[in-house]
């Protein structure tokens, strides 16, 4: 059975007693599930009509959603009807995972024993957390922090000052110094007084031969991971919330900025200071111009720029600049 | 008698000693402060007429300001009539306060003693100035740094590689990795060859249930404070500048950015990379679009965007996108 | 002769062996440089018209350049002439420099010698590499990082939580906690499966009295230097990409981002969060508002701001301010 590498997981529990109003059966739930992950053990949730398609196809045993959003699911899917999915996933989702909402500090780091690590250098003051796996041929430098279970592959160079947690880092990956990753993302439900935190129970995947510039900030997915393919280079203070996928061969310029779960394709270039808006679709071969404002799915090939962005002929046109 | 918990106070100083050209008795001046703040024996300033309203309220026992501005003043208030009022109390300010003008790294830092801080973990290499107080339940994560006589309230998370100075943190407060709270602001008087650093004097105080993302810079006020009002949420590399004030339940998104002096309401959203120029007040209930370029006051209840941000259905309709 | 302080350098090597199709004697070539600061046993490369007064100067020995450009170079400067000039410059810099294309962390760091920095004051861990230079009256502060070879000069203040490598400070500077020095900017050459980083061979240079905010990173310059000026500040979170080269006395607001090789003048201000896009020619007295995107040159004592930047007057006409 899968299992959570990062975080404890309670349960399972019977749908019964996760949910009152629920009069079905002795179901009993494993896990909390993307619509696409979920098997028929597993809770999902569906909040948007932008992922009907996934809906529709989606394994999971229930689905937190609306009244409204209920037809796009598969008749066997128990539904469980709310106003607020985001509020009952966040309730729910703690209940599994009581410690994902907070980055409690690991308190087991502890400067690497080297004869577990004989192929890998380390610099002065690293701290390694339980059960960290890293490569052969890799360097850590000095002051930089791995919290538990963190798995890095061979032939990496991570730099100094740099916290990694709750990630999955391939070969040959180069990360800059002060960067943050495997942090919880910024998602929570507002209410006046006290917000309820959402746990984030993924991770980050950094595929093979990325390079991240210096002090970017890679925040872990909420539900899902926030994953980064093979090959792409990003630039200095790079901002990627949780859930963002980004494809292959990308080059993502200093201080760009991804709100959370969009989807970047592959070969895709984003100038300088651009900002992704949520939930997006970016297609492949993309080009976007420094200090864009994208709010819009953008289609493969497309050269976009401007606040907000539009094909880049048109933006000139506006701009009056030949 | 009020004291600067975090910079040693020189005085009091005789008015006359202060300035040659006040002919006026012995008044003793004990301290610099804001219109607001400012006693019968405090010197405080006036350098913008956006501040007429407490000009006319204020019971300071003298103010730096300019001949057109001294009739906001009341009668019994000495003015000192300069021509750059913000040179004259950056003079002034260095006399009592000499050493607030450069954040000299803290040189009493040390592996904090634990049976001092019964009710707290530390991680690793943590390093805590003098009369620094937390309270019982928080945490600590590794390598982050406390100077002395900040002060952190019960069950707070503070992450790694963190640096708080002249700092005062409520209950329950999560900071991020990364984050560096209470550092000099970026104030000074420019001149050829030598500007002069501007002393900053004010602390940053954090209010309950805060929770500030990875990466934050969050400056202390130069005379006020920079203050976040309780249960406001922070994402990743947000910008805080000198004598900001945030109110409670504020959302702000990922690398948004605050210039100085800004005054901002309840119940704000910010989306990503906005910006919020100098000296506004962004009323009540505000929602701010990401990328914004907010350059004047924002009405309670507003829905604004763009850049210079307007209202949303105008920016909407500038921007022919339905 | 002349030595690359930070990265060992191979060769020299006979034009002959560096490029196969070069027909001509057994020039030996000793370093890669500029083409203004190469001399007749240099190489240098010529990649847009935008440089050719500096190509019709050089005195390189030889240079990569292209068909259509080669017209612009002395006569007896020897042309390599390829189709992609930056890729045939990062090949050929590689072999003069096989390390200077990743930054790997610093091996030799150890807590200092007090006896050789009798006039420096450290905090607790600091890091220091080999041959590191720090000026008396200077104080570093803690968990900072300062990589071999580092000429730090006197009475300057590193804050804490820092890393500079690859870097020459001036007297009297002052650098906020978190900054990030010296790092391989983002420069390679794009290729399916697996980009050729671009080695880094130069430096950063911070002129004296320079103040800079907390968490800024400054990369270091690929083939020439990224350069900072006297007297000039810059606030928090600022990202100045390789060799970029700012004046004297200017004033660079927060979350201000400069691409790559752009020369910004003396005396310039930029607001906060602001672009400059790469190659630029900024004069000098230029002010450019907070949130502008600089995309060309901008003369002498111009006020610009916009998306892109315009004459301020224009911009307000634009957005109908008043």
């Amino acid at each position: 059975m899968d299992q959570n590498l990062f975080f404890e997981r309670k349960g399972p529990f019977l749908i019964k007693d996760l949910f009152k109003d629920v009069n079905s059966k002795n179901l009993s739930i494993l896990d909390v599930k993307t619509l696409e992950k979920s098997s028929n053990q597993d809770l999902t949730f569906f909040d948007t009509i932008k992922y009907k398609d996934y809906a529709n196809l989606t394994k999971a045993g229930c689905c937190i959603t609306t009244s409204k959003l209920q037809k796009y699911l598969p008749k066997n899917c128990i539904k469980i009807l709310v106003n607020n999915v985001l509020y009952e996933l966040a309730k729910i989702t703690k209940k599994f995972y009581p410690s994902a909402d907070v980055d409690f500090p690991d308190l087991t780091l502890k400067i690497p024993n080297t004869t577990l690590y004989k192929g890998v250098k380390f610099g002065n003051n690293v701290l390694i957390g339980k059960n960290v796996k890293i490569g052969d041929g890799s360097i850590v430098g000095s002051n930089t922090i791995i919290e538990s279970n963190v798995s890095i592959n061979k032939n990496c160079i991570i730099g100094s000052q740099i916290v990694i947690k709750n990630s999955i880092i391939g070969e040959n990956v180069i990360i800059q110094d002060g960067c943050k990753i495997g942090l919880k993302g910024f998602g929570f439900i507002p209410l006046k007084e006290k917000n309820i935190k959402f746990p984030h129970i993924g991770k980050v995947v950094l595929h093979k031969n990325i390079e991240i510039g210096s002090s970017c900030t890679i925040d872990r997915g909420s539900i899902d991971d926030t994953v980064i393919g093979e090959n792409t280079y990003l630039d200095n203070q790079v901002h990627i919330a949780h859930n963002v996928k980004i494809g292959k061969n990308c080059m993502i310029a200093g201080q760009v900025g991804f709100a959370g779960s969009s989807v970047i394709g592959n070969n895709v270039s984003i100038g300088g200071q651009a900002g992704i808006s949520g939930h997006l679709k970016i297609g492949d071969n993309v080009k976007i111009g420094g200090g864009s404002g994208v709010i819009k799915d953008i289609e493969n090939n497309s050269i976009v720029m401007g606040y907000p962005a539009i094909k880049l002929k048109n933006f000139l046109k506006k701009s009056k600049i030949k």
